[in-house]
């Protein structure tokens, strides 16, 4: 009997780096987390324990440190893409290049309207992040949001579903609709400013989110994707997961209240979990 | 050999609950966490199993869902503050009652300027916070800032320090300074608006943090405690808890670069955890 | 231009279940998370919001209940297919259903080598897991572990690698080789007794962890993967995840002092990240 | 107005060091996390930002890891007190060290009966801890087990409570009891082997918990603090916090079957939260 060796990849994952860029009136600081994946001629590494064709994963963390200084410089889909291309290019055996970037969010503190030049409030759980995977031929870059926590308190219900012997939940035509979504975007080709692409995307979900009927998570995450297709042509493929984080109405009726869509449990799990992916036509 | 009960409370956390408050032409969303814990006449629950004088927390829980639709409407505190009542006036068995809220921060949307009436995006781990301590003479009201993380990328030094034979930190004028505090105060009586006073309160510890020169982080903890309490005749304790998320120079000269406080390591762990309290002499 | 659904699903995630099996000298504690993920036929939910075709995620959870009490009285690879089973059988827009069960593990308390009748220790990270992926033609069935943290303190070396400008990494022919990893494996068939050969191939994995002379990561999860498809025909493919807990040797030599390989720094991030999936030729 | 500063301390937290202590014929590995914190001469160090007093944290960090190379070689507890002892007595300005060390479980992994030398498995949630506060005149020494989740799945009740208008809870005299408790424990003086005194004492423990017949929360709390105060003369004062992790039965009436005491909700949140310390009379 042989064994084959099928898929293999290694790296390294959760390297931070915070960087200070210096401007003549202010500081920027961004901050963000890289992985590194990379695959290629590897066979006798797992089969031989033959190291000769390695780069070890402490030298991509300390690659990303370096490159970081001359290269991270505007939005995290450059420097991801500078990082792959630069893997690639040095070692011979890379066949494909997988880059991960998420960065964390810090907002400038502004007083009496003035924008602070070096402080800055952070610990959002909302983060921007870019993937690439390249190999000698392709680039696939994707953006993205993840953790994105909204809500809206009505124009959201759901009503005349399949009921069963196991049905105990009551239809409503106004709930709230509460999701931590990660919701990430491939390009075409890649964008010349995808900071910028990226907060009118951004600002596009939200809209309609905001805006929409819902009639079910469903059919919200259908509007949200179909907007962006819409808007942005530089978008070919959108996926969206959209966890339903429940706020569940809470019965007030058996202590002789009225609970008039006012007070709710609010819960974590167990949690709907409702995920698609939409693109163009003849693509 | 005789046993004592000395202390003893019991109670239920993490009680999670979201309030839709509607206004005509706008809904709020409110979302909170609220911990209740009890003590009084209970050494015979432990000794005996005699559980006539116990208040289940499951009703405890209850009670705060109840009570949520008439007494919650404005700040935590004074929510807070009717609880504790609540549970104390009711129950004569009890002598002291705890209770903790903390409320998870949601920003309303805004499209070209216009606060959107009901969509909202959360996620912050910046959460405002209150604890009541209340018997039946005395209400203490704290109120604080849980979570809130900041930075600052210059006008931060530490110099001057001991050095022993197990040092190897380097002294510098410029490091980045960057906190995830929490920090309490108490008031000396119950404010007539908690909400807007918590609001300038923060504003105060913002911008202190950001114009101090600090030349560690105890001074600069010393000097946000200070303001507050100069500004802020209704605060008579502050208690900040301000651990210390070194951004650590990376090393760029191995590779032949230079490193003008540029790039760095963002790290959790191991984190240095500075604490104070300050108050006014004379009370 | 027209836009299309592609991939889409949507189910309850986080199913927090435990169940007593009885027996007439003791008791069994079972603890279970689920997670139900259903496709087929909802292309009008998301066009159209239209819910005639939706069995509510609120349904699926208390489905899982519900069948429970009967069908979880053996393996979780049982129960898991039961469900999988019928939530396809019971609602034919349903193309293909994916259901996953972790399993926390509790262990019977012993007092001087007696076997407790009802009382269990928790809390290991170390979870038993299972996926099913079935359509109305075929069943999928894997099983794995998870969050497996093992570790050993030497017959693990690294060398005789890439070195580059950036490396700064030492060659080790002794190191610490930690990791915390999931492991699943694809089985040909479903199996009589699940649980048993679960046990039996944990007990493989953990043996050639600790008898192999790893050169490198890759080198051990090969041999790790190569043992269990040589020894398990039931087994068609496995992928093993490991990410590389690093412990990374203090520099006591800056003091004056020899470390021989016994004072670490135990770190969680970074890491390194090994993957790979192995299966038999020809198939 | 003048400004006093209160209490203030400042340290290290999450040192995180691990040890291969080298026997001839097998290796130990020993995991532990250390916090140190220090308070004594400091006001000028808030007020001036004068640190010449200031012993870095970094270089505690330092100091706890060089000290490990001989110092830890035996318990927790041992090397903690070494820790306390070292700052305080190399450092005069402080009057007081507070030092807590969390050991990490690492088992022996065995194979047909045989200990193997050198690999183990981790990732329990249970940890055994010690608090070490020390002052030039006095030492407190703490012990106790973090985490420890534990459950019996019978000779469990909850009856004869308080009922009022928001009760809803059922009473039973038959119910899953479950809690992931916090135990600590002060020493009188410190004992001549913790290790083994702690084994011993987190075995009482275990054993009340399985044999007593609960009739709240509160009433095992008391009896395992009770048992080891009498069984254990070193042990002086000791604190539980006992959350209850409800096990929800789940309501099968509602679909026409039974539910015996079989399937239940397992949840996290909202918990009931007990606390109690027991002491010995006159002390």
């Amino acid at each position: 009997m042989d064994i084959r060796l099928d898929k293999n990849a290694y790296g390294k994952n959760a390297i931070h780096l915070s960087k200070i860029i210096r401007h003549p009136d202010r500081h920027d600081i961004r901050q963000i987390s890289v992985n590194i994946s990379l695959s290629g001629d590897f066979e006798k590494v797992h089969t031989e324990g033959n190291n000769k064709k390695v780069l070890p994963t402490d030298t991509m963390k300390n690659t990303v440190y370096a490159l970081a200084k001359d290269h991270f410089t505007t939005s995290i889909e450059a420097f991801g893409l500078y990082l792959a291309d630069h893997f690639l290019t040095n070692n011979s055996q890379i066949s494909e290049a997988t880059v991960s970037l998420t960065e964390h969010c810090w907002k400038r503190m502004i007083f009496d309207d003035d924008p602070h030049p070096h402080s800055f409030v952070g610990g959002g759980s909302e983060k921007h992040e870019t993937h690439i995977i390249k190999d000698h031929q392709h680039t696939l870059l994707s953006s993205g949001i993840k953790d994105l926590l909204i809500l809206k308190t009505t124009d959201s219900g759901f009503e005349h579903y399949i009921k069963d012997k196991y049905t105990t939940l009551k239809e409503t035509d106004d709930r709230i609709f509460s999701t931590e979504c990660d919701i990430t975007w491939i390009y075409d080709t890649v964008p010349p400013d995808p900071e910028h692409l990226y907060q009118a995307i951004r600002e596009n979900l939200l809209h309609t989110f905001a805006t929409h009927k819902s009639l079910s998570v469903q059919h919200t995450l259908y509007a949200m994707g179909d907007a962006v297709l819409k808007t942005f042509p530089e978008v070919k493929e959108i996926t969206l997961k959209m966890p339903n984080k429940h706020h569940i109405l809470f019965n007030l009726q058996q202590f002789g209240m009225e609970n008039n869509n006012e007070v709710f449990i609010a819960t974590d799990e167990p949690y709907g979990y409702i995920t698609g992916t939409l693109s163009r036509q003849g693509q």
